[in-house]
C-alpha cells in the first residue's frame, strides 16, 4: 500500500493544529493556503490600529513547519472539491488528489443580505484588511490636517464601527485611544482628541456572549475612552462615507464592519448540508456526513455539542484540528479511535483599550486591569513562534510606556 | 513684521535635518512629504528581502517632530513651485505660501533613455517598492514549488539585478543568501539553494566608488554567496521577465534595477539650470541661483566642492540640511552667515550578506567581518528613534543566529 495523502486546506489555528498532530505519521501532508502565512488573528486589530506590524503576528507557514518532513506547503486558492475523484481544485495549477481531506477555511464577514455594503465598509480578517484599515485611519487624520473647512475636518475624523462583539469593541476602543493619546500632540490645525468613534450594535448590549455585568463594564469602559456606544440600533444603510442607523445619519471617514460572520462556501463545494451561517454541518467526528474521509473544523464547520453549535473561536478550531489529526493517525496506524471530541472551554476574553479587559474563565468573571494583564499574558504565550513573541513584547512594552504606535506608515493617501 | 514661513519639501535625511536645525527658531516651518514618514533608506534592501518590517526602518514624521512646536507636517504631493508668488503647488488642497523654500525631494531611478523598461523592472526607493520586491521574490519561490515543469521552476528562481553600486550589491548578496540559507529546508519539490542571482554591471567592476582592492574583495564575496557577477556587461533590453545583456538572454522571475539615478524634476519646476542627472545646480550656499530664498539640498541638488559634484549620499543631504537650517536661522536672527558649507566625508560603506562588508574611512580601507561590524554599529546608531533601534536590533540578532527572515509575508500571489 502506498503512502496516503492528507490534504489540509487553510493554515489557520485549526489547519495548523491538524498538521502538527500528524507530525511523524506515515502520511504525506499537503497544507494549502491562499496566503503564505499563519496569522494570529486575535491581534489583527492591533495591526489595523498601527500598534503592531504584520510580521509581529504572522509567520510563513513553511517556517513554522520546516522541521516537519512529511509536510508540503502550497500557496494556492482552492476553488472546489470533487469528492468523487477525491481531489481538490486549485485556481492555478493541477488538481491535488487526497485520501483524507480536512477543510479549515474559516469564515468571512457577511452583510446580512446587503452585499453592496461591502464596497463601503471594511472588514478585518486578513493582513490586507488590516493594512487597508490602518491606511484609512491614518489618511483620515492627514486629510483633516490639510482640510480648509472645520466641517470637513470633523467628518474626516469620524469613524463608525458596526457590531459590538470582541473585534468591534477592541477596534472601537483602540481607535478612540489612538486619537486621544497617541495623536494628541502631533497635529497643529486639528485636535485629534475630538475625533468621534461611534459603535453601533443591533442587540441590546455590547459583548453579548459575556454575562450582563461584564457587558455593562465594557460599555462604561468604552464610554470613558470616548466611544459613543449605540446599542439596540441596527444599521439601515451604508453608502460611500455615510451610515444611516436608528434615524441618525453619520458621515464617516471609515466604516468598519464586524457584525455578521459567514463561513467560506465549503458546503456548496461539497453539496453538503450547511447551517444558516454557511458552515457545513459535521458529525461528532468532525466528519461531513455522506462523504468519505472529508472533515471540516473551526469556523467553517457547524459542530453541535450539548445541543448547541460551538462558537467561532480560535480554541475550538485548534482543539478540533488536534483531535481530527489524532483520529486520522489512529486509523492509519490501526489503533482504536480516540475518545470522542469534546470542546474544553478555558474561557473567553475581550480587551478594551490599553489597560482594561473582561474575562470569563469558567465560573470566574474578571474585569479591569487584572483581566487585561491576564489577556496580555495569554496572548503573548499563544503567539506561535518565539521571534514574534519577542518583537511583540518589545513593541507592546514600548507602546504602553510611550503611548506610541510604531507602525504608523502611509505610503500614499488611499 | 509677521512670522515668516519656511516650507521644506521632502522628509528624507536632508529635509528632516533642516527642520531640526530650525527648532526653537521664530518661524513657522511647514514640512511637506508625499508619504507620512521618514524612511531610513540605507536599510530599505532589508525590507525588500524580508529581513525587516517597514515599521523597523520608518517612523511617522509627525512622531519624530512632535516636540517641535513650530513645525506643521503636511502629507501631500508637490506638483510645482511658483517663485513669482512664492508658493508651492499641491496636488490636493490649496497652494502653500513660503518666505523661504528648501527643496529636498531626492532622486528616483532612471532607465538611461529606456522608460519602457520601468514596466518590467523594480526599483528600490520607497516602502512600496520594497514591499513589491519582497512580494515578487517570495511569490517566485511559492510558484516554483507548485510548478509542474523543472524548467519553469528554474526560471521562477532566477533573479537579475542590474547595477553593482551599493544597493545592487547589497540586494544581490542578500537574495542569494536568503535562497541558500533561510529557505534551504523549507521546500519539498524545489531546491531553493539552486536559485540563480545574476548581477549585471556595465562598468568594469562592482562598487566603482570604492578603491579597486575593495571592489575585488566585494566581487569575490558575492561569488562565494553564489551570485553570478557579470561586469563590463551593459543591459541591452528588458521585457516581461526577459533580460538581454552581452549577447546572453536570461529569463527571470524578477528584475531589480539599481543602475541610474535621476533627481526629481525640481529644475523644471523652477526653470533653473539642471545637471545631466536632473539635479538642480546650486551655489555655495545651497541656493538656487537667480531665485530668491530657494534652496535645494541632497540628491536633488548638484553641489560642487573642489570642482567635483558631491555624491548622492545620506550624509551629504543631512549636512546640507543642517547647514541651510543654520543659515536661515542666522539671517532671521540678524546674525552673520555661518562659515561656508563644506561636506565632511566620514567614509562610505557597503555590505555584502550577513557578515561581510567593505568600508572606506578616510585613509583606512576595511573589509570582511570587521567592516561588517562597523557597518552594523553605524547603521544601528544612525537609525533615528530609539524604538526602531530596539526592534531592528531584536530582528537582526534573531535573524543572524537563526538565519531566519521575520517578514516573509505574502497575502496573495502578485
Amino acid at each position: 500500500m502506498s503512502r496516503k495523502t492528507v490534504v489540509i486546506v487553510g493554515a489557520g489555528f485549526g489547519g495548523l493544529a491538524a498538521v502538527r498532530a500528524l507530525k511523524g505519521a506515515d502520511v504525506d501532508v499537503v497544507l494549502i493556503d491562499r496566503t503564505n502565512h499563519h496569522l494570529f488573528q486575535p491581534l489583527l486589530y492591533q495591526v489595523a490600529t498601527a500598534a503592531l506590524s504584520p510580521a509581529d503576528i504572522a509567520t510563513a507557514a513553511r517556517t513554522l513547519l520546516r522541521g516537519q518532513a512529511n509536510v508540503t506547503v502550497l500557496m494556492g486558492e482552492v476553488t472546489g472539491v470533487d469528492p468523487g475523484t477525491k481531489s481538490v481544485r486549485l485556481k492555478h495549477g493541477p488538481d491535488q488528489a487526497y485520501d483524507v481531506l480536512i477543510l479549515a477555511t474559516g469564515a468571512a464577514y457577511s452583510f446580512f443580505g446587503h452585499p453592496e455594503w461591502a464596497d463601503h465598509a471594511e472588514v478585518l480578517k486578513s493582513l490586507d484588511d488590516a493594512l487597508t484599515i490602518r491606511g484609512k485611519l491614518l489618511a483620515a487624520f492627514e486629510r483633516a490636517e490639510r482640510a480648509d473647512d472645520p466641517e470637513q475636518a470633523r467628518r474626516l475624523t469620524t469613524f463608525v464601527v458596526v457590531g459590538a462583539g470582541p473585534t468591534g469593541v477592541e477596534t472601537a476602543g483602540t481607535i478612540a485611544e489612538m486619537a486621544r493619546m497617541t495623536l494628541r500632540d502631533e497635529f497643529r490645525r486639528i485636535d485629534p482628541t475630538r475625533a468621534r468613534v461611534i459603535l453601533f450594535e443591533a442587540g441590546p448590549r455590547v459583548l453579548s456572549a459575556f454575562p450582563e455585568d461584564l457587558s455593562a463594564y465594557a460599555e462604561s469602559a468604552l464610554r470613558e475612552l470616548g466611544v459613543e456606544v449605540r446599542t439596540g440600533v441596527a444599521v439601515e444603510a451604508i453608502s460611500d462615507g455615510v451610515v444611516r442607523a436608528g434615524g441618525e445619519t453619520v458621515e464617516a471617514a471609515a466604516v468598519l464592519w464586524s457584525a455578521g460572520v459567514q463561513a467560506r462556501p465549503v458546503g456548496t463545494w461539497l453539496g453538503a448540508l450547511s447551517a444558516p451561517n454557511g458552515a457545513v454541518v459535521v458529525d461528532a467526528h468532525c466528519a461531513v456526513p455522506g462523504l468519505e474521509d472529508v472533515y471540516a473544523i473551526g469556523d467553517v464547520a457547524s459542530y453541535h455539542q450539548a445541543g448547541k453549535p460551538l462558537p467561532g473561536l480560535a480554541p475550538v478550531a485548534k482543539q478540533q484540528g488536534q483531535w481530527v489529526g489524532r483520529l486520522i493517525r489512529a486509523r492509519l496506524e490501526g489503533r482504536p479511535d480516540p475518545a470522542p471530541f469534546r470542546y474544553r472551554d478555558w474561557g473567553t476574553m475581550a480587551v478594551i483599550g490599553r489597560s482594561r479587559a473582561v474575562a470569563l474563565l469558567g465560573p470566574w468573571k474578571i474585569k479591569g486591569f487584572v483581566a487585561w494583564l491576564a489577556w496580555s499574558l495569554v496572548h503573548l504565550m499563544l503567539l506561535i513562534d518565539f521571534r514574534s513573541r519577542v518583537a511583540v513584547y518589545v513593541n507592546w512594552t514600548w507602546a504602553w510606556f510611550t503611548l506610541g504606535r510604531g507602525a504608523r506608515l502611509l505610503t500614499r493617501l488611499p
